[in-house]
């Protein structure tokens, strides 16, 4: 795309066109040339949405819930952006389908506008792809963006880390949930939400939930890490007694999504628990731990393809490895040699 | 350390001496000063043991069949060297109560050197250090080398990797263990051991087991990536028909480890599996592979600490990331500013 085309892009972006948006994202998903240029420029629009991540089981009816929650936004006149992310399927085959059914719900209502990303082969850089993404709809000026994704593993968990609220959803009764929580998922949700809260084993699941996070919450155990499991560093002046106020409690919320029972409670929770980041100023600093991970992202996957090739001009990774083999070398003394001149670089810059 | 002192620790631990033995493992594991030129030096002694790894759930009898195979096999006059890793647990503090226990069975049997390592707090690195550990008991002379890790995450399947043939440890009807089976460790295992076969359900464990290694094992299923887990290249001019011939059908094995039956079994399937890594040439191809994985983890481990000086150059994460968040800059900006002059240093070179 030449430079011209590419202003166009984001000029049509910026001015409300959702087929820029569309194809932006595109652009973004398949990691197509400009698309680092693209996010670039686009950051400087973003900072005006509210994002939430949802994630849970198959079947647990995220789909229902979020298409309730986004007609409930847009019945108070925001603007709302899905995407669906599914880190286990390389195709956006199966997606398709949903896309069409979710549609429904919203016919004609492009101001609820969906999308689904997946994995297509390169899972470390899903969640990149989903923050870049994030940065599109946020530029293009949707007020509320949700991030929906299936399962609770350290993709899924690096993937609704990009929201400011995870939300937690959870089947009555269901032993996969319970995987699911111990998997790490429990530490990073902000709101867990029992959905089919009409099933039996309802009010036990709510127990159960309610149980595992007060333990989570006790700093004796030593699990406390703060909001999304990232460390919130304190400020140096607030006395010990703050903790206690500053703490996000987690509500355990019961949802038939199917009947919209329930949705105004979990959109009232959402918005307290964003009132509660902004006047802890936790906003900022999941911002701030979120932007420093993104540069420590970029930095390492550009590095990755630097190494490559030096790795490449070397003889390539099997001539290294039959070295090796033959005891002629070993790993770390290749190492050493290959990032020689780099670091050689890097001190030669410091020095100057 | 001074340089004489290291040479004299690898004069030590090449002569056999087992003190020098385990100062060396020490530095490996804390990486002291020096341990990679220590490890560099030992690669070229290395090359003439057998490595086998076991993972299985806490209580699956792990200690007690890894103690009966290390007595057959100083039976049959080999020395043993155990290396026992607990991702989960940062101390060692466990692990030597363990030390005590296991040692008792083979008191004042030197030829049996155990040893157990913990996390420290740095993940990543601890297969890095277990492949390190190993090669310091190859050159020392160890004919068998086992490591033993618990559990089944991604943490553990990359320390059993280290080993030419993998073993998976079950206890008969334990919910975990198909959990742990689904968590990618069934793609790794080359022989699956049931332990405490004269449990009930033991026969319906073995089948399941069975079961779920014969869909792995079908080329339709499309899970078949070799031994490990691994793609092993084919050689090109070897016809398709030879592709049933080479795959290793992992054979499902009960033990009572306590009573000390099937061990014998246990470590013919052990031969018998080594066997066909050297016919099949997935010896040298597994070797190779693991090979090119540690220079790799040895690129990208110094490439990190390298970006972290960079980082800090550029006046810290923290004073990047307020950039990022006042929409001054962006992280693609920021990683392409920092990357530059090693992207440039990397052209000249390959240009020159």
């Amino acid at each position: 795309m030449s430079q011209a085309t590419h202003s166009a892009l984001i000029e049509d972006l910026l001015a409300g066109k959702h087929r820029a948006l569309a194809r932006a994202i595109t652009k973004i998903e398949n990691r197509s040339p400009g698309y680092r240029d693209l996010v670039s420029e686009l950051h400087s629009h973003t900072g005006n949405a509210t994002v939430v991540g949802i994630t849970g089981s198959p079947g647990a009816g995220k789909s229902t819930l979020v298409d309730k929650l986004a007609k409930q936004y847009r019945d108070q006149g925001d603007t709302v952006g899905i995407i669906a992310v599914d880190p286990s399927s390389p195709y956006t085959g199966g997606a398709v389908l949903g896309d069409r059914i979710r549609m429904a719900s919203n016919v004609g209502d492009m101001d609820v506008f969906f999308r689904s990303m997946s994995a297509r082969g390169q899972l470390g850089g899903l969640s990149t792809a989903t923050a870049d993404a994030v940065k599109a709809l946020d530029a293009f000026g949707k007020d509320r963006i949700i991030i929906e994704t299936v399962g609770a593993g350290q993709n899924e968990i690096d993937i609704v880390k990009t929201a400011d609220t995870v939300v937690v959803l959870v089947q009555p009764g269901s032993g996969d949930d319970v995987q699911m929580l111990k998997a790490g998922i429990l530490e990073i949700g902000d709101i867990f939400v029992v959905n089919k809260a009409d099933m039996s084993g309802a009010t036990k699941t709510v127990a159960d939930l309610e149980e595992m996070i007060h333990m989570r919450g006790d700093p004796m155990a030593g699990l406390d890490t703060g909001h999304h499991g990232f460390e919130i560093p304190e400020h140096p002046d607030s006395p010990d007694g703050d903790d206690d106020e500053d703490r996000w409690e987690p509500p355990v919320l019961k949802t038939v999504a199917t009947h919209n029972e329930g949705i105004t409670e979990f959109r009232g929770a959402l918005e307290k628990h964003y009132t509660h980041l902004k006047t802890t100023g936790g906003l900022q600093a999941n911002a701030r731990i979120r932007y420093a991970e993104e540069i420590r992202q970029h930095l390492r996957s550009d590095a990755a393809r630097l190494l490559e090739s030096e790795i490449e001009a070397a003889g390539g990774i099997d001539r290294l490895a039959d070295q090796v083999a033959d005891r002629r070398t070993d790993p770390y003394t290749i190492a050493d040699e290959l990032l020689q001149p780099l670091t050689e670089c890097v001190e030669n810059r410091l020095d100057s």
